[in-house]
């Protein structure tokens, strides 16, 4: 499947080279903006533009339950799942908050939700199955509903508008898939990449653990992307691989939230590795795991500011930085242009 | 002076248990919001309120010359000041490009530039003299010019509308001011309170250090906080200690930017130290010596992106973070409103 992707490099060194210019002639020391200056051009490339201009960003909460959940590796019920859905659409989650507060528009994907909903603006109905199996008695998924999911994605972000993409999710149970896919992808033990995920208290992590080496022991042989992907899970997981692997291929910028939504780019990076030059990380999260998949992704975050909530909310938090980034590429004068001397024209007196 | 200033302790235990009980009570898992929940109830704590909003957020920049800068203490010539406040009031500056995609107001204050300015909006006069005197040779300002500085700020403060005031300033030769105020109110050693400012390459680093040793050599007596500002200068950072302790006694959010901001910040807070209540630390600088005045004063910034910029740059790309903060206060939705089950309703089938 996806043989008919490819996700060509971004390879543009002439404008590489005119960014890198535009920034260092404007009014301020050189390079003081520090990674904002990296961001702006970073995200000239994924545009393709000298002047960059961020259109209708959309910010897409993929959601889906999780048949392991029933085996205590969250703190919530499963019926959160479908009670935050309700609660993103009401506009009192936080990922509803902040996306209206930066003026990004919201939508809701069912991709396996364990409940009907009722038909509404802002939601998109893709539903697998209500839920994804027990992955401890066999795959979370088979092999057709992991690639119908991924078509789903694909055909979603196909008919957004707008040129950049965050990512958000729900899920009861989903950083046990992520945990899982960042052990089996980057070969790292999961203790390392399991945290609290809602809440667990230390002992209950220790469970958590235990199960997961179960579940990685279950499927001891399946070690390619979407194997894995199928084997752990989830159909939220899935439904962003394909969104994140279209996102690319339409050159949008793509702002990867937290542990899952990373975990969707270490899938679809697997694949396709010229996917990681179109995004930006939104924030290094608190759950433990998260550090880890960055360093694997040799992805630096923006913030740092032990968030773990999910939904896109990292995300959206970070937006305002992207914006920041293109004004100061569009907006800023040149020191030609204010008139304001450069640090070659400086005449010092001789010291005492 | 200031004897008639006193800032008091914000010590409201029951607002602040309110305020962590809204807060715990947002449909999301207890404390997952990370550093935005310190920082909302930090707010709610500044402006008394269980539902803080934020009006009319005012950035102040505050300019001023160095007589120091003569001694090669900066790359940039001294002409760059009053070459940066024309930019700020054009619209070009840095300062300028983040406040309007923020709609923070914009206030440059002449404190003291060596240039007469056409009088227009946006633009204040109160200059103190055409720059500091050179401070090598004695104190870079007279005690009465530091008090009528600091009278300055706090009148320029009280005239400003709105609930916050973020801090800016311009003023070439302003880090090696801010280095000698931290290396003598914290007590340590200037090379290590001592960066590159804006661009000064390795020698010249070690050039400037012993420049600043050598002032602080010849004013070693001066160790109470008005007496190292006015034997260091400048009239900026002294217009910013008025506007700090103004801003405090009126309990407005005062967002701190970078190095000169901050020493500001310290000079205010060694005279009252419950200023720094009121203070959110907008961000960790690349200067040296900035994560040094920021462990003195006990500050978690908000960013860490490598900002050397100043002008108020990086309190304006954190200012959505303390909109956010509000905004999760003010719009999500708690547990029972958005009918989101509680973690302790969980319950979890046997493991296998």
């Amino acid at each position: 499947m996806n043989t008919n992707i490819n996700i060509p490099d971004l390879h543009q060194p002439a404008l590489a080279a005119r960014l890198q210019h535009r920034l260092d002639n404007k009014t301020k020391p050189l390079g003081s903006l520090g990674r904002i200056e990296a961001l702006a051009l970073r995200i000239g490339l994924i545009l393709g533009s000298d002047t960059p201009a961020l259109r209708d960003p959309q910010m897409l909460v993929c959601a889906a339950d999780h048949g392991l959940a029933a085996r205590g590796v969250s703190a919530y019920p499963s019926d959160v799942t479908w009670q935050m859905v309700e609660n993103f659409l009401a506009g009192g989650a936080a990922v509803s908050v902040l996306a209206r507060q930066h003026g990004i528009a919201l939508m809701v994907v069912d991709c396996g939700v364990a409940h009907d909903f009722a038909p509404r603006a802002g939601l998109l109905v893709h539903k697998i199955a209500p839920g994804t199996a027990d992955a401890l008695q066999g795959p979370a998924m088979s092999a057709e509903q992991c690639a119908q999911a991924i078509a789903n994605g694909q055909q979603v972000v196909r008919e957004l508008p707008g040129n950049a993409l965050l990512l958000g999710e729900m899920g009861i149970g989903n950083t046990s898939a992520a945990s899982m896919l960042l052990a089996r992808l980057a070969g790292l033990d999961v203790a390392d990449c399991t945290g609290a995920g809602t809440g667990l208290d230390a002992d209950a992590v220790q469970r958590k653990i235990g199960v997961l080496r179960q579940v990685l022991a279950r499927h001891a042989t399946e070690a390619e992307p979407l194997d894995a992907l199928a084997a752990f899970g989830g159909f939220e997981i899935a439904t962003l691989v394909g969104a994140v692997l279209q996102a690319a291929v339409e050159r949008r910028v793509i702002v990867v939230d937290g542990f899952i939504a990373s975990a969707a780019v270490l899938v679809a990076s697997a694949l396709q590795p010229a996917v990681l030059q179109r995004c930006v990380f939104a924030h290094r999260s608190g759950e433990r795991g998260h550090a880890l998949m960055l360093a694997h992704l040799k992805a630096e975050p923006l913030l740092d500011l032990g968030l773990r909530l999910g939904e896109g909310s990292g995300a959206a938090l970070a937006w305002p930085l992207l914006a920041s980034a293109c004004a100061v590429l569009r907006e800023m004068a040149s020191f030609e242009a204010a008139g304001v001397s450069r640090q070659d024209e400086i005449s010092v007196s001789a010291t005492p």
